[in-house]
């Protein structure tokens, strides 16, 4: 009733992204009636052509415009190493790694966890692609990086003993403290997988 | 480089939203692959519609998709009170005293403020669209609300000017303390205003 009504529907539909509450959609809205024409117009078609186009890469399963993500197109081309593949949940976590700019290798992304209390075994994931990829590859090494939980450690260990009589080089992360916290403010888990991670100081 | 492309793009004109930085829009960004598709078309849509479709209310200035705003065409239908006018700066004003709820006249909004050192004048705001309503009001009463700035000062005091002599009620809004604060962390202004406007206690 406040707002005239085309300005209530947008409020209502930016509402739907993510972290958007009320305060913040109604500024959204507002600020939009001072962008020029062009950019609204723009806003609105691009929003629509990723949410149609984006789909998933047919080798390693990221978020992809096309049927081959920039990433293994790199690597078809020799950019980047073909050999290693660091296995992750979901796509996000590729945008995280490709973020620090230090990773060379490619990516398959399982799009799940294995989760027997969720009803979710490995062939509901991307393993069965995993292997076949990993298969065609000449000096094969895989890096998982899953997430610290059971489901995780799940994971992990099914893909490990999948590979483990072939000759694949696998290593997780490594577990630890993270960058700028106090100590004493970590938890114990944390602590103790630092502890238990250690590494010896040459 | 990270993103694809279509992605890449929507996040680019996410930043333009007011108040959306880099790390917003990329959860933006991301968070709209999960929605239903039909939930970004009527986003898209509507985004769209709104910044076309708004413009000013012929009589008030304020925010609206038609000719004559639902506020202005509430006072024609007796449902608001016609003769009592709340002058504001802008229409996000408008907004502000509409969610309380508690005012039943119209608005008037100015679109700016007298500003001599900006080259501003009473010519270049919506000053003599108010003085043609007011004049063909039986019973008129204006309320100025504009800022406490010298700007706000120079347009309440012109347009006291042009009504003092006219059977029309002015009043601006009180200054003074606003809710929940301790005093000691208001600055001296706010409390010299709130002084000077003290009220009896009857």
């Amino acid at each position: 009733m406040i707002y005239p009504d085309s300005l209530n529907k947008s409020i209502e539909y930016l509402k739907k992204f993510q972290g958007i509450g009320d305060k913040s959609a109604e500024r959204m809205a507002l600020s939009m009636l001072d962008m020029p024409i062009e950019d609204v117009e723009n806003l609105s078609k691009y929003l629509l052509d990723a949410r149609k186009s984006l789909g998933k890469c047919n080798r390693c399963n990221s978020l992809t415009d096309n049927e081959i993500c920039n990433i293994c197109k790199l690597s078809d081309d020799g950019l980047r190493d073909v050999n290693t593949i660091c296995v992750l949940e979901d796509y996000k976590s590729v945008f995280a790694f490709e973020k620090s700019g230090k990773y060379n290798g490619t990516y398959h992304v399982l799009g799940g966890l294995i989760s027997p209390v969720d009803g979710v075994g490995p062939d509901d994931i991307n393993i069965s692609s995993l292997i076949k990829r990993v298969d065609s590859l000449s000096n094969p090494e895989i890096i998982i990086a899953l997430r610290p939980s059971l489901e995780g450690e799940t994971t992990t260990l099914y893909i490990k003993k999948i590979f483990e009589n072939k000759n694949v080089s696998i290593s997780r992360l490594s577990y630890g403290i993270p960058m700028g916290v106090e100590l004493d403010y970590l938890d114990e888990l944390t602590l103790i997988n630092a502890l238990n991670d250690r590494k010896k100081i040459s």
